[in-house]
């Protein structure tokens, strides 16, 4: 049958050096805020001016100097002259307060001059224009501090952080309209394998479906990519190489997807290495190891296994920490979860191991199946990874779960 | 000061039911299948065919009758008769083979019939048109059997499913082009409260920029919703009228953002009885006591505290479980950590407690800070939640921490 059938295969850690080595540069891009959530930012955004920017109050009652209320309590509470209220959005020039007097603040409304505690309105009693206040504050009281959220200039979201909608509330307190984020990455996918089938044509005998396309670009477009699909090219060599070389010109990063028979594999390389070059050509991974990584126009090319668990696995582990990388991410946002392993799992000492498993009440049981099956895939939580230097991992132990 | 000082506060599983009751039933809708990921399924799809269709090699190698291998061995290998090669995509109506022969078939390619199983080709030599089978193997080795994964008219996925990207590989697989998803919700977002500026503008003392509606915006169209943002509107009452008309009649669920003050509230709460009426005011979970719940027009109404970090743990507490009602998902989507405590946490009994908290190592620390600051939600990675029933957690328990 000719050609190379021992693949020379490296670690999972060294794919994934040379697949983040070929990472682009971020870009800056800037979007509206209502759109940030989700995107990574390209570089710190800093508060433009105090937050908050006056001291204002948490509670709804009466702004008092702290040391008026000392020894206040219920049988002799201390009597203050309320000189008026305080509306919501007033400018906080207000009339300064002077020792034994007060003024009513709502919640979130400003703090007069000589002001510097709240009492509570449930802590006073009013007696025409007199408060009795029956217990007492300490200075800084029920008082969100002027500048205590954040202070002018200092850096309130770092380059790098994944936006949560938390973090877009902190960018609309900031003032920060236009988010400077990372562009997304184009990602192409290439169907192959003249077996393949579009999703809308009922497949023959010996066809099948191309499921693997689908789940790879829903998988990119909710990381923050921008899926560029290509369909299915048949295995012919010119074909394949045009549609290989426009990919590349339109796309930052290209994924070859299907093709697990050696013949197709060795198309694929063949016509990366026509293009460009091939860096590796078998990794070190269950599922996953007829993996190919190569360049071509300096561009990353991956030649993903066929098996859709295969090819989900090495899109993981392989092809993330790339896409992390082009994102500018200062962390991969990988969940995990402390489980514990319901059964052995035997591996192969040499080769990192990704079993699928399903968490249930911190129990995880192993989805054993064959990685061509879809149904397995679905039917997982997410993997437990088997170092290279393991011959397995025994039931009871701990484990980290890397969930999808 | 007039109005009710001290609300009638129920407890958050009443809340919660009140919020859920008012669901509006999911709606279908079809979209392409490269925009389904993260819909939720509002009917089950079925395999309009069986998947795979036909008995496939997971090797390259030789399809055998496996008895024909029984016994062979490095030193006595079978010998077969090798009759043709199966290219990729072949209809699978092939010549069959007849006991003591064999033929070539790539990984993915359809078993000949008379085939029960595959020889990999590393187990075989050749010898002319002779194959000489080196280890045996069992029935049904190295295939994937024709339906094994779905059968013909098998559920692939129930309705109510949050789809991932492996699902969207199954919906590709059972021919699902168009995908039935409940249609997203449309949930309108008012701000209330004279102190607040919107985020393009540079507040003045006594002003805040409206961050609350970005947050809420942010998380609601990351959760599969459609926000709709209607700006700051002035506490007048014709204003708060006019526009919560309006947003009940474009909207499915309308959330009133801001107004912590008793005025403020009094003033959401008085135009929702207005024009609907209120369910509930006062809810015993903390932060966020000063939630209101109401319906104008059949649809909910919802009155979320001023402060940030109330808003927020609102949000998710009580009005999450509405949205996943009506996005029909079969359970909630609420991520979840095991943790141990660091130090104690003390809990008032008759109220539910949100602690915000960071997680590392195992180790859930509480962010403890006032509700009105921001940057405590953001260093935060979840809540841990104290039930009413509980005067606090000792320092070491496991604790849930549900992840932002």
């Amino acid at each position: 049958m000719g050609g190379t059938r021992f693949l020379q295969v490296v670690p999972v850690s060294d794919a994934v050096i040379a697949a983040v080595s070929m990472a682009s540069l971020p870009v800056l891009e800037k979007v509206p805020l209502d759109s940030a959530a989700g995107r990574v930012l390209a570089a710190p955004v800093l508060a433009d001016t105090d937050i908050p920017g006056f001291d204002r109050s948490v509670v709804d009652g009466y702004a008092v100097k702290a040391a008026d209320t000392a020894g206040a309590g219920e049988t002799i509470p201390a009597m203050l002259q309320c000189t008026g209220k305080v509306a919501m959005g007033d400018s906080g020039i207000l009339q300064p307060i002077k020792p034994g007097e007060c003024m009513y603040v709502p919640t979130g409304g400003p703090l007069p001059a000589g002001a510097d505690a709240m009492v509570m309105v449930e802590n006073t009693e009013t007696a025409g224009d007199m408060v009795l206040v029956k217990k007492p504050v300490a200075h800084g009281e029920n008082v969100l501090l002027s500048s205590e959220d954040f202070k002018k200039g200092e850096i309130v979201l770092p380059a790098g952080r994944k936006l949560s909608p938390q973090d877009v509330g902190v960018l609309a307190a900031a003032g920060c309209a236009r988010v400077p984020v990372t562009k997304k990455p184009v990602v192409g996918i290439i169907s192959t394998g003249n077996e393949l089938v579009p999703v809308i044509k009922k497949p023959s005998p010996g066809q099948v479906r191309d499921a693997n396309a689908s789940m790879l670009g829903a998988f990119l477009l909710g990381y923050g990519c921008i899926p560029k699909l290509y369909g299915i090219v048949k295995d012919e060599k010119p074909a394949f190489e045009s549609v290989v070389t426009r990919a590349v010109a339109e796309c930052d990063v290209v994924l070859l997807s299907g093709g697990s028979s050696k013949d197709e594999r060795d198309m694929t390389a063949g016509t990366i290495a026509g293009l460009g070059e091939v860096l590796i050509h078998g990794v070190a991974i269950t599922p996953g190891k007829p993996t190919i990584i190569g360049r071509v126009s300096g561009k990353p090319v991956f030649g993903l296994p066929g098996h859709p668990a295969s090819a989900y696995i090495v899109l993981i582990a392989i092809v993330r920490p790339l896409i992390d990388r082009m994102l500018g991410m200062e962390k991969p946002e990988v969940r995990t979860l402390q489980a514990t392993l319901a059964m052995n799992i035997p591996s192969q000492r040499g080769r990192e191991d990704y079993v699928r498993v399903k968490v249930a009440d911190g129990i995880a049981t192993p989805v054993f199946g064959k990685s061509g099956l879809l149904n397995t895939l679905v039917a997982s939580d997410g993997v437990v990874c088997i170092p290279a230097g393991s011959e397995g991992l025994e039931k009871g132990s701990e484990v980290e779960v890397i969930l999808w």
